[in-house]
């Protein structure tokens, strides 16, 4: 924000200018912010010795010695990004662009409680830094999705579901006994959903992503910003009521939620119903794969039942792009065929014409790249920067 | 935004500081930006000199000459905030602050056309500037809200459905014929949601304004700022389709949208069709506060259509406050039972625990309050403020 109290003229200002990722001079950075040139001088050798920023050969000149060149360097600290499933752990290391440098997975369910799965975090984070050969000493943060509400502010889960052990949990602190550095945590619709815009939508200021899955969420960005609402329950479509639902219960108590009918437990239930063996939303897809009716039109049923929400969606927040991304985005053509069907037909012409819904490309990437997103715009803010800056002149 | 490529002293970014409302020390200032003492005293010059920055009394001392303080002077600048409705065009003269100086009011369609309506507006403004004895060389800005889609860029409005002869018309460029200062246009529910919020909800990020009246519509304050979506067509509920309206045809031409349900005219047209004489919303308030008991009811059922609507709202924007607003809004509690009714049963219970369901403060005058704080935020901004002085150095 413009009126957050700063204006001087301080490394984290001018370093902003530097995450362009072109390579400016000195007389150019002086230029532009109105500084005095030893000012920038100073700036410059600050942020030159943190590493974050690197010489990058010289300009060419009219005479006389040609000046530096100096750039972003995305490689000077890495960050720890984590995907925490219902039932997996997916553990990524990425340099401060979200460039993947190594990663793990294991299976390991989110109800074995918060010690066992940070603590397979902590020791994945040391694996994956001895194997790159990264000190623990560059690691700028910690960025952790998690599938259920999460209180942003503080990090804590907060009355999630599928989660036993994990309400109100102090995730930053139990994280921090082990690597000392800025933990951010969100839930992992949101994370997907950065992550995705990020990857393949970088301008994109209005993205609606959805994840289809064993439930049903989304992550909005709405103006270039993710919008968590006054709770951070912002996105959660998946209790909205839909015409079709008359008389069907949800997990959540309340009747015809889009998840009691659309989620791949609920499309794999209506065919067992049918008498077709779909024990999970994984064998529907896998049925649909192979040419099976029922689930083909199971899946499209489900397509329309999204398609009616995510319509009302369109109205509310104008989206230019809608992402459906999950496990059961897997079985994109047959559902994207339903929402397509619905969402041109109930929305305005006006936030339709430019509208382009689209499967995942992040795939199951998606989070940890969120993740990985979530600690580089925390750090490499001008608060964050200044932060680095002064932690390195009090260690030296 | 942190990195919009400044990030030099300016005085637009001193100003900043100074709109708060306290008055500072030049000291002051000089601490909490980190500038030289001698930049800071430039600029405050530079400010003073503007009038937007006034000498306001000196501060104690430990001795000495007491050093001045200095404090942002709303009176210095007046704003033309004008509400066109449909019906009836509104034009205010207000400070920097929104607080209204003079107004008047004239019963005009919008169907009239641009001329005529954009017509009375300048001739408005000449009289209310004059009655309150404002020479327009002060006057920063003019804020207009129209009834009907606007493309915020450039103001022009976007295919309105009741508004003939207004399609792509170039509103900045008349208004600016006569009136040559910025023109700000919008369309009238964001400009309701900005005053409402600018009014009474200062400290409220997430606030979702629903104005009742011929039609239906929304504005979305998310995070602090308006949401406008990818075609300032955001907050458009009117046409979400309801449970109740299977069968129900709109205007739009799709089938059982909101507005087809609830909006005034479609509560009047219910009560006909049960012999009840009631040619317009109007009446149908008129009859409910004589008690009449098929009003009531008809009220109460609208109530209930637009909180369905508005539970699906709170899943997806988790608002903190809903106001309700427009000319319906005169029923208050008949409708206000409705909406509650069905938002605390449908809405998960996180997001419902600190939401608060109200009726408008701001009544009619919203729209007028909210048109002018499109100005000031406008002209008050870091870029704002650089481009006043700088036009008042060239005028010089």
């Amino acid at each position: 924000m413009a009126d957050d109290g700063r204006s001087g003229p301080r490394a984290g200002d001018l370093f902003q200018l530097l995450r362009d990722g072109k390579a400016w001079t000195r007389a150019e950075l002086a230029t532009t912010t109105g500084l005095a040139r030893s000012t920038v001088a100073g700036k410059v050798d600050l942020l030159l010795s943190s590493g974050l920023v690197v010489s990058v050969g010289e300009a060419s000149s009219s005479g006389g010695r040609p000046p530096s060149r100096f750039a972003f360097h995305a490689e000077a600290r890495t960050v720890l990004a984590v995907d925490v499933g219902a039932s997996h752990v997916r553990v990524a290391l990425t340099d401060l662009n979200g460039e993947v440098l190594a990663e793990e997975r294991e299976l390991m369910p989110v109800a074995a409680g918060p010690e066992a799965v940070l603590g397979y975090v902590i020791e994945s984070a040391e694996r994956l830094l001895a194997a790159t050969h990264h000190p623990e000493s560059l690691l700028a943060g910690v960025g952790i999705g998690l599938p259920g509400p999460v209180e942003h502010a503080t990090g804590r889960p907060v009355k999630p579901p599928i989660m036993p052990g994990w309400d109100g949990f102090d995730v930053v602190g139990f994280v921090q006994q082990s690597l000392r550095v800025p933990v951010l945590v969100d839930n992992d619709v949101n994370i997907m959903a950065l992550g995705e815009r990020a990857g393949f939508w970088p301008d994109v200021d209005d993205l609606l992503f959805i994840k289809l899955a064993t439930g049903i969420g989304s992550g909005i960005i709405s103006s270039g910003h993710l919008q968590r609402g006054a709770d951070g329950t912002a996105g959660d479509l998946g209790h909205v009521r839909v015409a079709r639902g008359d008389g069907v219960v949800c997990r959540c108590g309340n009747v015809g939620c889009l998840e009691a009918l659309a989620s791949g437990d609920a499309v794999a239930h209506s065919l067992a119903e049918q008498g077709v063996d779909a024990p999970n939303g994984a064998t529907v897809v896998e049925l649909a794969s192979h040419g099976n009716s029922a689930a083909i039109q199971s899946l499209r049923q489900a397509g329309r039942d999204i398609g009616e929400v995510l319509a009302t969606c369109v109205n509310l927040l104008n989206p230019s792009v809608i992402v459906i991304g999950g496990s059961m985005a897997a079985a994109g053509e047959h559902i994207m065929a339903g929402v397509r069907e619905v969402v041109y037909r109930r929305s305005p012409p006006l936030a339709t014409t430019n509208l382009r819904i689209v499967l995942s490309r992040a795939g199951e990437r998606a989070a940890v790249m969120g993740a990985s997103q979530l600690v580089s715009q925390h750090v490499l803010s001008p608060a964050g920067i200044e932060a680095a800056l002064l932690s390195m002149a009090t260690a030296g």
